[in-house]
């Protein structure tokens, strides 16, 4: 038995409205819920991204939660990578570009595929990458 | 434009070697590459999980690197969801369970859906829930 994908993937950010902004607005991505001081919750293909506050998980669920969810929280730059095709990863650099946002690394791998990598608000180090990196397709 | 799916996702470890035969043997991914003192990746259906030691990956790229990945890295507990369904979480219960791995919450979501939660050997909160909590299938 293996896990048959994952289904969340965590980044931890310093400023939940700028990162609702960021993830909503630049990277187009559909809001599923957001509760204020604590988290903002994007869907994205299969799975979600989740951008929560740390200082907010880190707290323990209360001894009567009904939703005991566990602690959790980490402090500096995280690191997520949005899969892209060669087409869109021109189109992202192009529009990171317009946004007047930096574009920190571009480049091929030995064995072939390109990433591009950026930073979120908070830091985050995010990379647009083509499946083929990893095998993929 | 928005991105179609998360192709990496990163968690950040104290102990690679702990980390490997957990990921590896306890969850049975498949390992993609190791590099010693940095990283240990898996394969995780369509996409990778990332586990990286901070210390190194918060280095800068040398000036001369023909691979200048941006450096990134946190510390503290991480989180990551993998799918599983309604089967499958008893039966990952069950394996925890023989494992000696404490299942730290498990319960069901007010819309339908159930997570169990359980740590890696760093501390990181490793959620595995059915795919309909977030409305999929």
């Amino acid at each position: 038995m293996t896990p048959s994908a994952v289904l969340e993937s965590a980044l931890y950010v310093t400023d939940l409205a700028a990162a609702e902004a960021f993830y909503g607005g630049v990277l187009g991505l559909e809001r599923i819920v957001r509760v204020e001081g604590r988290h903002v919750f994007f869907r994205c293909g299969e799975g979600v991204v989740l951008l929560f506050d740390a200082e907010a998980t880190r707290q323990p669920p209360r001894p009567d939660a009904k939703l005991p969810v566990p602690p959790h929280g980490a402090v500096g730059q995280g690191h997520l990578c949005f899969a892209a095709s060669a087409a869109e990863i021109d189109r992202w650099k192009a529009h990171f570009e317009a946004e007047g946002i930096a574009v920190e690394a571009d480049f091929e791998w030995p064995s072939g595929g390109r990433s591009i990598y950026i930073r979120d608000p908070s830091g985050n180090s995010l990379e647009f990458a083509e499946p083929r990196i990893w095998g993929f397709r």
